[in-house]
């Protein structure tokens, strides 16, 4: 292959998608921010924000220098290069947090600025910022692959251990979004918890009022959860899948190639270099796909909104497969691989049309949810775990599929192939998605300003979509999250049969420590202890919105009985001082779960050797995944539930049945923006923990 | 060994088992039933559960009959004596529920009566309705057992074809066993739900009021929920756990048990001989231990109530080990596995005291629900959900130091026989919790029949000890079933083993549809199909009592508007309809859940070959294991916390706090009585479905 064209998508495609950021940035930037009021607002909600992710960075600063210090002093063979591959990570990770939450920022006041003129701006300017967000990750991610699997020497065409380094990028990227993902869940929700129950429920003002000192929190929230937190996640799933592709086509051998494509021996080697090539070039590919599909995001008509955000992901979609099948048409790539690249493309749309059956507000199992509340809040609850627990079924059985062929069309490295063809057009899917708070925020900012009536109706209008895309957004994590967890899962076994015969084969060893058969114990006990830990996860993070959520109650509550005039409206709330409050309490909170799953495959691997490891993980991979889902559909459903009830049905707003689905509503909050998100990095982030370690727990075994 | 033993213990026990709940029985209802109106209600009572029964296994008759055909019609080899072992199963089962009902529907009035009296005197009538019933499931079971095996010649000492055609048994008891947990668990559920609903929460009148046409139809559930439901997942999990050991004590080499004993090679024959027999002279053991234990059950004073039921198990638990230790040293049991006996007896009683800290009343868990309760019922779900799901955590940790012990002292079969110790104490155990539903059946008795208030305190005090005892033998119940489940799994790959051996070995097949590695496409994505299954199973249980409750509220609704009276207390409800109404619509919704139990595995295996199957029972496993112990345990600690509130605290009574914590245990019914204890049968069913098809998949993939 021409590494001229390696070096035009590599870095050309990423270098390209910044600049077109940095454009959007400038056009967000360039448009009305608004009264002196919402720009103040927004001030306040910016600097809680940057202040949120200051204090995360300085602990994430120790935690990657501690585990930066353990890798190159513990890991066998180049662990300098694994040391540097999880800097580059990390580093890239925390920028393209930075990144999406300055512009969030930024581009939710314009937003409700814009929606004072017309909802095609309105749309623009949130979309835009969404779009930055999306290019940002995809930027950063493929450049540094790029980057480093080219410093690594990748392009000499061997696989040697200093391109199996490049994992470490992907144990940074995983560390920081876990940190991300669960601090910011926790400070989302339990702004969102307090804010409702403090003011809402104490005092009864309305939501987004002024006068309560947790309002501009739940607004800081958003942006901490849904952006930064959202973003680590995918760009995490993006690297975790390009990486691991590379990898497994440098695990491929003759024997297996021969056999599944037919192909003469001798073009084995050059063949090799094409696909470990491959997943690099497709995400190029996808990078500018996903721009062009952003041109079609337009409209001025509201019902279109949905639409024109679907358009773009369409077109995108069909771009990537048209560039993919022109990349192949260039290398020694099969054809069969374009397959597995289909199966991606299509199930991360299936996966996500399906989310959007089981959570949508038109359709009918909010339909039942919102019935089952006439009954009271018991069994709206029921009714809506019962529809989590439902939706489990189509998403997993369209991985079921995926796995199935992707594996026939190129065995491992078809599965992880599959993961990039899904996480492929993340530009433009990322973008849409990380629209929803952005809006959300910008009628918040509506709210606060007191601005006329139509503005928070055009933003509301935005923001109702977001809620749908939202929850397809989440779907689309998830089932990304299983397809890379999977194709890491591929690369854990890889790394571990190649340490083994490098420590003088399966002889040597223990087949009971050795062995991943489902006959072997210390398999089904691994699988056992790597089931429950999701249990354990979410049951951790959601006390933590609860402890978080108390703590900031207790505070408003204080401020409502301390500063003369608050509830009048005659005096400001120190609401800098709730932001502070949900930060420590966020980061202080975070910790625990972290460190559990960096240390629970550790400590498993050295217990009950890379068999207990490998069942740990497959057992932490089912049912993480149908947690995530379960917990990330039953809030989506819930959430929607309750606005069809504020829509008139059911008896409308402040009925009985409203409170029952209010209810619900409350206890979806951080199953879908806490809990459920966190386990699709908790999967993902142990496999690689278990990649990177596994020479050790080999050498251990010994 | 001497065959005197197997036929003293295997025949001779049982047979002094039943005679024993014979006379129990006889004592029970020699004693008072108390006034006309108390009797005329507890004859309501008992049609009712009786009706049920016969409705229930009518339709049960329909489908042993055609699962009979199939197995004969279809599987190779000695297909007759499956599809007669299966029968045997089938009809013991149903037989140990429909005396066990009997018992518990008689006992419960006289329990009241005897409250009329004294505490001790009620006491010793509820507890011995219990005992009758776990005696004669572990009767039935043992006696079963002894005798297919003598008749299929097993005491010839030849492990042939026709022993395994004793796993048919398995099958039997585990279709039942389905069945009964689900239509019983829909029925108590739906007419605990429509009876609360439609009478407390509409008209205003108390819990377990005569004039509610749904009360009789609660009692009723209790009945075929708890006694007969519980009885037939435990007497599943006896005959699977026996009868698995068995097959698995034939499948041993001689090179394993010379590894792992270190025995003389030409001493194996006479070794596995004994191995085979031991799991059935160890239940002869520990019936002659329940049956002793039994007898420690005594006590005049409140609160020494749990104290006498756990001095009578632990009593049982010591003696069981000492006759273990007795009958090693008779025969050629190597010591090694008295160490499984022990490990399998200490993992039920710890497992149930971590049931009683997450449930119990008077512990943190329940203190910190009541807490949460405060801020209304969302934050008592997400407390209670947290709960559960934190409460998964030891449990599966003992279950995992039990697996490993127990495989290093005598490999799979070592697994088998700690799940016979575990519950070779069924006849208290099951004691202990079977006492339960009768006094909580006394106590509406009590209410119904207008009994003096010192009456209903005594029975309540009796039922208070019965919801701890209820939650800790749920706890139990997962804990056997899990490791039964595990031993049965290790049947699987035996005769999936022994059958490719057979058929020409593996080099017959397709690597893809045999490997059980972890590594295998089809694997893992039959544990994602069967880790998926718990989760669609419960949410169709779940549903199917919302649905089932629906249907009685309005049957309930149309009785108060329509019969003149019958709120004023002046006409007697039409209760007879309530019951149909429950009856019929339990056994239409338990059809297709049990359906999906049975044919998943099939269709999984002819698709995705002995891999994918395999892979489907570990899934399955694992997340049955986890969800039942997070709902079992959920629902508990809800109804704990709700009682907590009753006793005072957090405002009473009636308080906001309690409304809160009322929906929370509204919640956890179906969690804890329907839904959680089904995905116990589930796991063990889907793996003896498994196990007694696995050759047909094999001949199928050739």
């Amino acid at each position: 292959m021409d590494t001229s064209l390696y070096f035009l998508l590599g870095f050309g495609a990423p270098v390209g998608a910044a600049i077109f950021a940095f454009v959007l940035v400038r056009a967000i930037n360039a448009r009305s921010a608004g009264s002196e009021r919402m720009q103040q607002i927004a001030a306040l909600i910016r600097q809680g924000a940057m202040a949120f992710l200051q204090t995360e960075y300085k602990v994430l600063a120790i935690f990657v220098i501690v585990m930066f210090g353990v890798l190159v002093a513990f890991l066998p063979g180049d662990s300098l290069l694994v040391g540097v591959s999880f800097l580059v990570g990390a580093v890239l990770s925390a920028t393209a947090g930075w990144v999406g939450m300055r512009t969030a920022t930024g581009a939710a006041v314009r937003t409700t600025a814009a929606a004072q003129t017309s909802l095609a701006g309105a749309l623009q300017v949130a979309f835009s910022s969404g779009a930055v967000m999306g290019m940002t990750v995809v930027a950063l991610g493929t450049l540094g692959i790029a980057f480093l699997y080219w410093a690594y020497g990748g392009l000499d065409g061997r696989g040697d251990s200093a391109i199996a380094s490049l994992l470490g990028m992907s144990l940074g990227a995983s560390s920081i979004a876990l940190f991300a993902r669960v601090g910011g869940g926790i400070f989302t929700k339990a702004a969102d918890v307090a804010g409702d129950l403090s003011g809402k429920v104490e005092v009864g003002i309305p939501e987004d009022d002024p006068r309560n000192p947790a309002t501009i929190a739940d607004s800081v929230g958003d942006n901490v959860g849904d952006v930064a937190g959202m973003g680590a996640d995918l760009f995490e799933s993006y690297v975790g899948s390009i990486i691991s592709s590379v990898a497994l086509a440098w695990a491929l051998t003759p024997v297996v190639a021969t056999d599944l494509w037919g192909i003469d021996e001798s073009a084995f080697l050059d063949l090799q270099g094409d696909l470990a090539l491959f997943p690099v070039l497709l995400a190029g590919v996808g990078i500018v796909a996903s721009m062009l599909g952003t041109f079609t995001v337009r409209t001025n008509d509201e019902s279109q909104v949905q639409n024109a955000l679907l358009r773009g992901l369409i077109v995108a979609s069909v771009l990537v497969m048209l560039g993919a099948a022109a990349l192949i048409s260039q290398t020694a790539v099969p054809w069969a691989v374009l397959g597995c690249v289909l199966f991606g493309v299509v199930s991360g749309v299936v996966i996500g049309k399906i989310t959007e059956y089981y959570t949508g507000k038109d359709q009918p199992p909010a339909a039942h949810i919102a019935e089952q509340s006439e009954t009271g809040p018991a069994t709206n609850i029921i009714a809506g775990l019962g529809v989590g627990m439902m939706s489990c079924g189509y998403p997993v059985l369209v991985v079921c599929v995926a796995i199935f062929f992707s594996y026939q069309l190129g065995e491992l490295y078809g599965i992880a192939i599959a993961a990039v063809g899904m996480l492929s057009t993340l530009g433009i899917s990322l973008g849409v998605d990380a629209y929803g708070p952005v809006a959300d925020n910008a009628g918040g900012i509506a709210e606060m300003s007191k601005c006329e009536p139509f503005v928070r109706d055009r933003t509301d209008a935005l923001d109702a979509v977001g809620n749908t895309t939202a929850a397809m957004g989440k779907g689309f994590a998830i089932g990304s999250a299983a397809l890379t967890a999977l194709a890491l899962f591929s690369t854990f076994q890889a790394t571990a049969n190649n340490t083994v015969a490098q420590a003088g084969g399966a002889a040597v060893f223990d087949e009971r420590l050795l062995g991943l058969e489902l006959t072997n114990p210390n398999v089904l006990i691994g699988m056992f202890i790597g089931g429950m830990l999701p249990f354990i996860f979410s049951a951790m993070t959601m006390n933590a919105v609860g402890r978080s959520a108390n703590e900031m109650i207790e505070e408003v509550r204080r401020q409502f009985k301390s500063i003369p005039g608050l509830l009048e409206g005659k005096a400001e709330p120190d609401s800098a001082r709730c932001v502070a409050i949900s930060t420590r309490s966020a980061i202080k909170e975070m910790i625990v779960p972290g460190v559990l799953a960096v240390t629970a495959p550790v400590v498993t691997g050295f217990l009950l050797g890379v068999s207990g490891l490998g069942g740990l993980l497959a057992g932490a991979l089912v049912t993480g995944v149908l947690m995530a889902l379960m917990m990330a559909n039953a809030g989506g459903v819930w959430d929607n539930a309750k606005k069809l009830i504020e829509e008139g049905h059911h008896g409308g707003k402040g009925s009985e049945p409203h409170k029952a689905a209010v209810i619900g509503d409350t206890v979806g909050d951080p199953f879908k923006d806490t809990s459920g998100p966190s386990l699709n990095i908790l999967i993902k982030l142990m496999t690689i923990v278990a990649v990177i370690f596994v020479p050790l727990v080999v050498e251990w075994m010994r």
